[in-house]
């Protein structure tokens, strides 16, 4: 027997052999009756979000199912819900607002059970579509491919079971032409076998904005979205569902001509922030040879609006989406397009983005020698301030190489504590990881704890240290009084005057 | 005797074998005793404009000399303001208040003698320093090289001159580490030659953001500056020095630590937006190829602010800063800070936008097929909307490609009156131009004119004509008019469903 853990609670579950959940199945339709059902297809860092803002929706009252496999890696967060624990760990208070709303309301179960797509009113698919990497040993892309077969077995299941009236809400950040060119057909062909008319069901694309942290549920639900569907109808259709989940008093739903444009125009929001932080990483290490402070240089420029959306250095792009975005863009140009040419900057934006670590680990070396034996605190481990999000994190990377010269780490965290793609555990209490044993402290992630009074003074009277700051905590006054005392080097920061 | 054309004046003044302007400026000088004197080196368009912000400064009264060389493109301006005509046609009515303030006050000379520099309180440095680019037959960037030759000379004419007191203020767009490694050595240089003392001259660098257009002299007198000292006391002279030019009440001045700081913001800046419109030009084929609308996805994407900076569709880049800045930025991190990277992702940005002439073409002939013998009117030649700046700017080369496909060409521009670059004059009357003998229109620069409804009216009105639009003027409904009785084409946008 097949066991799945849960990372949050601790608790490990059984996964059944016979895989049958009709019975709560038909239990929960039976109990709402008098309910539209929605199925969420994937419960990841969006789909179960989106699940929640459907349960909690502004202008009908939804009964929500929330589809996920049963394998060891999602089988737990079926369980977790249905136990009335929440499968992830948020720092917007909305969540658990809304979550116990739900279990008061009994209006959502979570299934493995492709049966809960039979009485679905619309079907939003929220599963993830990777992109396989090939990097060389400085980390620079060499290739990548895009395999569609998980999602299309995903569709496929959809199309076997749905009503033929059903809409299906592709979320899921997509190879612009996927609607069009794959789901389409898919569920066409499977309607067509099933002798059911293919006319009346309605397909539409419209792309999340997620953003887990503090205003996780107002990334859905007061957030602007764009939305095409396969025809007229199917916008409409599209429209009518959104507008009673998004508060469209806080924010603007627009709708694009087609689902190759509103596929693409996710994709291109996305290329854009990672080319832009690509943009930053060569200036960082210019900036750093030329013995000047790239920061102050952003500020400067920033002034201007037009030049608002200057990045920062750091250490690194991270999260599931500007890691693999570009690379969906220019591989869909291609093969669904028919295009000989790559989105070349795009492609070249993820590749100087995925060796930041290791300009990261090259710089610490350079400027604090060896660190073997030394022990080592990491202060933040997931990719992005305020987030308990370790998904693709350019930390892992950097934490290995530290780790691989013998040095001793110690993870800090407060917003994960169990780093899963690590299998390790994280801290939470800063005060009694920040003693006087640590020779070097790396300042990872851009956390408002970190960034407190309280803790910068803790970090300035920790003595002898090193600091290496990664992400810019440290105001120019700060670093004069640390540099009295410490060796102390920013990333992206020439050595000050 | 050697001949200088004003182009705006059509006058002609003959360049002096023998150059001595001594008495003028005795003169001058001898008129405005109880003044400090301004010499502005460079009468282009930032040192033309930067010397009438001067002669109309804000809490101090200066007397200003223009300088520059006694040449066939630069000689007019010389005579030309001395003769009362200001050497620019501008749509900012602050221009001739201010030039006509100064021509009352007399308080504004120009002249080709370096004798100038021996009276200057402050020399602002406003010449040009250039890019030389190869380029292969598909206008790809293959090689480039920065030749500073000319602007040390300009600088040892400054130090052979310049009093030993001086305050030297480089405005002019310089490699990074040129104020440090360049300036500095040859004025100090020619100081000791001259048996003056070296401490007590100052040097900084504030780069201007100069904008041609209806807010010219607002781009200089009322915008954000940054700057920077090659000591703290070259700092505070500059910084002593902006605040009587400049309305600090109405933007703020920042000082950074290192005049390598303000050279390397001023190119990061222009890199920057370089490199957002390279972005915009691979997705704008994307969308052409998947039969999309780039610009409703940039709308619908703009709607957040982190992705404000996100550009629209083109026809290319122009002007004197975009279409090199990344190239000097390259140049001096290798050959001043002793980098073996190159700034890959900005010379790219370069390489592509310089391409975007040669994409525009190629797909005017997709679309329209040949255009030999037809009449072809260009809207357009400037390289920005409502700016009579032709330098670099891409419809030049769009203009070639067309002329040499045997079209007959026909250009407008109400900003224009003479296309110096190409030597020819450009018409100014639009209805004049519009009429029915028209095989081909294609709007090639924004100016509001053309965005009027009485100018979209005419361009709807007249027929057959097929219509090539590269700045996308005409909204979705007046597309779809269009497209009804004229074959119409946009740039970044796919053909219409």
């Amino acid at each position: 027997m097949k066991i799945s853990k849960s990372p949050i609670s601790g608790k490990s579950y059984s996964i059944p052999n016979t895989l049958d959940d009709s019975d709560e199945i038909k239990k929960f339709i039976l109990n709402h009756s008098d309910k539209k059902i929605i199925v969420v297809q994937g419960l990841g860092f969006v789909g179960a979000v989106m699940a929640l803002v459907c349960a909690n929706s502004i202008t009908e009252e939804y009964a929500v199912i929330g589809v996920d496999l049963p394998n060891e890696n999602t089988y737990w967060k079926i369980r977790s819900i249905n136990d009335g624990i929440f499968p992830l760990i948020a720092d917007d208070p909305k969540i658990s607002k809304f979550f116990d709303n739900a279990v008061a309301n009994g209006n959502f179960l979570a299934t493995y059970d492709s049966l809960a797509y039979q009485y679905a009113d619309v079907i939003i698919v929220d599963i993830n579509l990777d992109v396989q990497k090939i990097s060389d040993a400085k980390d620079r892309l060499k290739d990548f491919d895009v395999n569609l077969e998980g999602f299309k077995s995903a569709i496929q299941s959809i199309g076997k079971n749905c009503r033929e009236d059903v809409l299906v809400l592709v979320e899921t950040t997509v190879p612009p032409g996927t609607c069009d060119q794959v789901v389409k057909p898919i569920i066409e062909e499977e309607l067509v076998k099933r002798e059911l008319p293919i006319k009346n069901y309605q397909l539409g694309h419209s792309y999340e904005r997620v953003m887990p942290g503090p205003q996780y549920i107002n990334s859905i639900r007061e957030f602007p979205r764009v939305y095409a569907g396969i025809s007229e109808a199917s916008a409409d259709a599209v429209e009518k569902f959104l507008k009673t989940i998004i508060d469209i008093s806080k924010c603007e739903i627009t709708r694009l001509e087609h689902t190759n444009a509103t596929e693409m125009a996710k994709v291109l929001e996305n290329s854009y922030r990672a080319m832009n932080i690509a943009f930053a990483v060569e200036w960082s290490r210019f900036a750093e040879e030329a013995g000047v402070d790239l920061y102050a240089m952003v500020n400067a420029i920033r002034a201007r609006p037009t030049h608002a959306n200057l990045m920062y250095p750091g250490i690194g792009v991270g999260g599931y989406c500007l890691t693999k975005d570009p690379l969906l863009a220019s591989w869909a140009r291609k093969s669904h397009f028919g295009a000989k040419s790559d989105l070349e900057m795009s492609i070249n934006g993820v590749s100087i983005n995925d060796q930041m670590p290791k300009f990261a680990f090259s710089r610490l070396v350079e400027v604090f020698g060896d660190v073997s034996g030394k022990k080592v605190v990491f202060l933040g481990v997931s990719y992005r301030g305020d987030v308990g999000d370790t998904r693709f994190t350019p930390v892992e990377s950097l934490v290995k190489m530290v780790r691989e010269t013998g040095a001793k780490i110690v993870l800090h965290d407060p917003f994960v504590r169990y780093w899963e793609e690590q299998k390790c555990n994280v801290e939470s209490d800063l005060n009694g990881v920040l003693d006087s044993t640590i020779d070097l402290i790396i300042i990872s992630a851009g956390h408002s704890k970190y960034k407190l009074e309280s803790t910068i003074d803790k970090l300035m009277s920790l003595s002898p240290a090193l600091i290496y700051d990664t992400i810019g905590l440290f105001n120019k006054e700060q670093l004069l009084i640390l540099q009295s005392k410490h060796k102390v080097s920013v990333l992206g920061r020439g050595d000050l005057k």
